[in-house]
């Protein structure tokens, strides 16, 4: 590492030859390989970035210029060249770096992020502010072709117009989102960057032209050979001049000293540019190259032979199965995806029923309202969807299915607590959001038999429904529960002489029996365990509360507008005093479940922690 | 009305000659400027697309195929013509007709809508769902020009696939969304759509090329007076058909003959379609014409002078007021809105500060991260949205500003109830989903004075920060508050024996106050008037309510995680009895904001009866 050992910011970097930076490259890519190879995360997209991002660096001046990374998840490379990479092997642990872009972490991380889409839209702000300031620093979008299927992105594009004269596009075309990418734009801009000769051959030519200044006389000169590349040129600068934009590209992301041309060329234009790079993911890794999906986020592996761990079996996996089959009866369910088709479980389902399963790419909006408009043809849809991104429909939620009680179902897959990936990505605001939206049932599984009881219900219930479960796998513990009401169960633990009452539903149910059970000898515990948290069972509650005095609720989601909350309203009508025990969103959420759960009190000894703690 | 009395339903429509349908035409004109001359309403995007919708009625078989309105606001020819003539005048009235589609009012509304930007993605759900239950009816989403804007649009475009052959988009292209259209899709469309010569001409080769299907062939011989027409057909082909639409137009939108071939071509094609049509708002009706912005959305007017009401200050412009004023002493006050300049009551603050006002079309999305990527490099945003829109923003506030603590300030205008404008248009979330959501300062001014005093406060916080404030006018009343701490104001009223606090914030304060009054002989009255809930001060407000125990808490938004929930469960912890009167978001909401107060309680005398019923 003796090259990237030197690279405190990026001002090391641009004194560099085009031969020593790719030495550099080199270096960056092992020590990713090496890092992940322990830590986990997204190998192949960073790998797939690394001339790009050497780069920019090289060219821009960063901090005054900004590089928003969208999505976040290839900001590795970044982070190693700008003063991070003493910290980089704690990336994704508790307490280290973030795996995304964070502005609490770095003045280099211009804008944080972590869901798709935002990009332009943070560029364009950015160098509007900097304008008005009479500042003409640069803001340079960096986005995945997956994210152009993306809506925000195009709202942003709309308004990328002419005086926005310091916004650079980047758009990176490894030809796949996370799983393969979909739709028209895809195919549009496949169609012309599919062929790597073509793009070698284009490459060249650019190269040329950039270099001898002479472009137009050349393409006027070099005769009928490049009939068809003039076409597609002039195809492709269509669609993105249409929306004001100057277009370059497609040009070869791993050919740096071509990038930095046309970086330099882009940003003596007055006008705002789009680049658009072709990167191959994995770049570098035989493993990842090969199996770029696999290693889009992966957790540890063997750098030697790329072996990775077994997929566990665990609530997505679970969902996708649950599903099939109840699909195999009905061949009304149809699935939707927003291009997380193997993260929600959902590969069985589509490659059983193709023409009943639709990736819609990084489009969690128009999923759901496209959901709806199934549901009005007699279709029973359901949108698998982590909780994080499902905020992207709380509208949709709303003026489409539940205004309309369209009876779609919404798998809410990673709600809760998500390992690994930091405050962008917790599930734990749906419940909140959900309890508030009219004509929703909401079903909270604790593990994989009420899961499938869960979705089984859903989908047959002809109402908007909701199935929330966590990422990872279920817990499984001796319990005596029972089912005392239609989706309610009830266990006593422990023979002492205090007695509380305890409401919980979902994973942490476990936990909290388990706790109960650390506390058998002084309490007698009672677990309320809900399956469904809405309607809202309230009565049913009560009446099981009736007798105790101390209660508590212990729910993995905010505490604001939540379960316990709403409990709590209603039995203070009723002059019951009860304490809740939730997430508060405004702490830091970093490293693994283990640690999540430490830190917000969800493991079993917080959890008797806080019983002991109720008066 | 000789020709409407005769259709009940669209089928009466089929037998129609050309010239009849132009006089039935004039008629549901003039059925149209009549009722809302009276009813107010969507003056003049309804007299722009009468040809239109009977084009499409005429064309398909509703209700087996279905229309679905981006918006629904240019539902009301629609209406007319599918069994609902009859009730027509009770349009936007208390339990009248909705203003919007809406699937509970007649099976000819295929999606109900209020938003902009979700008619593709159901009309696509629709045309799956009909093609898997093999049926081949035809979906079909008409969209103006102004949800071009908007990012749903393009993710549902780029999902419309060539198997989707029963799909056709209608661009309804007026050349404004509801103030004048913005962005980079509005200047290429009108690139080639202004002229109307062109379209004249244009639209005449094309009759003639559809009627003689020989359109190929004409191209060829009709020469080189037609090179420019060609040459912008293949220009205009180019942006939908990258996205794999067979693309029709533009065509003159008032020509109901030339509508008719294009439909029945597009019926035939194997593909989806988009066929352009350029219609002229207002059309037919002089004023609308020459005023459409006024009369985009309008009260009752004079038929006869097209004079309309004076606009009333209200909240809107007051907010307008105050945030110019601080612009003029802050340079760094920067104002946005989605497509909503005058509705924000931001044409003051726009004239005066061009450069410093964004209108980024209905992109509600991406004006909130654009926003925050404003206060990125020091300016102070102010995004001017609906509370129903800002229902888009959601995930957004989160993931932009809230986790980055960035300084942006949300005015949100129409909170609580909305007159006239049904489901679809209530403020009544806003309230719940923004006290989860962390680090958020939230204002509820109940008055002009009060607004200034929040905005003020919110654009020097430095904090995330959201104004909430009604559509209408403030009450003015005589009244005894005098602040007791730094966001909340107190007032006793009555020196009966019987004592109530009663905790409220905004608007309806007044209506609390005057509920009160009528009570002063018997009760003891507490007033405790929010002006900001959050961060939330329960400890003053429990301070105050010590020694009551009757405490109400009156809420002009959904009871479930609103503001009265969370005091309930903190008092309930203290063992203290809370009763909640907030708003229920099953039930209807049609009407002025008259009947909007009775339905949900909010008159003077209903907030008494409340007070009484409390024991």
């Amino acid at each position: 590492m003796a090259y990237l050992e030197k690279i405190d910011s990026p001002n090391d970097l641009k004194n560099l030859s085009i031969s020593d930076t790719a030495v550099l490259a080199e270096e960056i890519r092992e020590n990713i390989i090496e890092t992940l190879s322990v830590n986990g995360g997204h190998v192949a997209s960073n790998l797939g970035v690394v001339e790009l991002t050497l780069a920019l660096h090289r060219i821009f001046d960063l901090p005054k210029d900004s590089i928003i990374f969208d999505v976040g998840h290839q900001c590795y490379v970044h982070k190693l060249l700008t003063g991070r990479k003493d910290r980089f092997s704690t990336i994704r642990k508790h307490e280290g770096l973030s795996g995304f872009t964070n502005r609490f972490e770095s003045e280099y991380d211009a804008f944080g992020a972590g869901h798709s889409g935002t990009s332009v839209s943070a560029a364009l702000g950015i160098a509007i502010g900097n304008k008005l300031a009479g500042n003409n620093a640069y803001s340079i979008a960096v986005v995945g072709d997956g994210s152009f299927t993306n809506g925000m992105i195009y709202e942003a594009l709309n308004n990328c117009s002419g005086d926005m004269s310091n916004v650079i596009i980047v758009l990176n075309d490894n030809e796949m989102s996370i799983s393969k990418n979909v739709g028209a734009m895809s195919s549009y801009l496949s169609e012309f960057s599919n062929s790597r000769s073509y793009i070698k051959f284009k490459n060249k030519v650019y190269a040329f032209c950039l270099k001898t200044n002479g472009f137009g006389t050349l393409l006027l000169t070099i005769g009928r050979g490049l009939k068809n590349i003039v076409k597609k040129v002039f195809m492709t600068k269509n669609y993105f001049e249409c929306l004001g934009l100057k277009y370059f590209g497609p040009i070869d992301g791993h050919d740096q000293e071509l990038m930095e041309l046309v970086f330099e060329q882009a940003k003596r234009k007055k006008r705002p540019c789009i680049v658009h790079v072709v990167t191959k993911k994995g770049k570098g890794y035989k493993f990842a190259e090969e199996r770029a999906d696999v290693f889009h986020s992966v957790g540890s592996f063997d750098k030697e032979s790329g072996k990775t761990a077994d997929a566990k079996y665990d609530f997505s996996a679970a969902f996708g199965d649950v599903l099939t089959e109840l699909a195999d009866k009905n061949e009304d369910i149809v699935a939707i995806t927003a291009a997380m088709t193997q993260g929600t479980g959902l590969t069985r389902f589509a490659t059983k029923y193709k023409n009943r399963f639709f990736d819609v790419g990084i489009a969690e909006e128009h999923a759901l309202t496209f959901s709806a408009g199934l549901s009005v043809t007699g279709k029973v849809p359901v949108f698998a969807v982590y909780s994080s991104f499902l905020q992207r429909c709380y509208d949709q939620l709303i003026h489409d299915v539940a205004i309309q009680k369209l009876p779609v179902v919404v798998g809410i897959d990673r709600a809760g607590l998500v390992a690994g990936d930091g405050m962008t990505h917790q599930g734990i605001y749906d419940s909140a959001f959900l309890l508030g939206i009219p004509n929703f049932e909401v079903y909270t599984p604790e593990n994989y038999a009420d899961l499938r009881e869960s979705v089984t219900a859903a989908v047959s219930s002809n109402t908007p429904s909701a199935v929330r479960y966590p990422k990872g796998t279920e817990i499984l513990y001796n319990n005596t529960f029972e089912r005392r009401y239609k989706w309610i169960s009830v266990a006593e633990v422990g023979s002492g002489p205090k007695c509380v009452a305890v409401i919980t539903y979902g994973r942490i149910t476990a936990n909290v029996y388990l706790a109960a059970e650390i506390l058998k000898e002084d309490y007698c515990i009672k677990i309320i365990k809900l399956h469904r948290i809405m309607p809202q069972p309230t009565d049913e509650i009560f009446a099981e509360c009736a007798d105790i005095e101390r209660i508590l609720v212990v729910e993995e989601g905010i505490e604001k507008g939540g379960v316990g909350e709403k409990i709590a309203a209603y039995f203070g009508q009723k002059g019951k005093n009860v304490n809740l025990h939730a997430i508060n969103p405004e702490k830091s959420f970093s490293g693994d479940l283990k640690n999540l759960f430490e830190d917000f009190g969800f493991t079993p000894s917080k959890i008797k922690d806080k019983i002991i703690s109720i008066q």
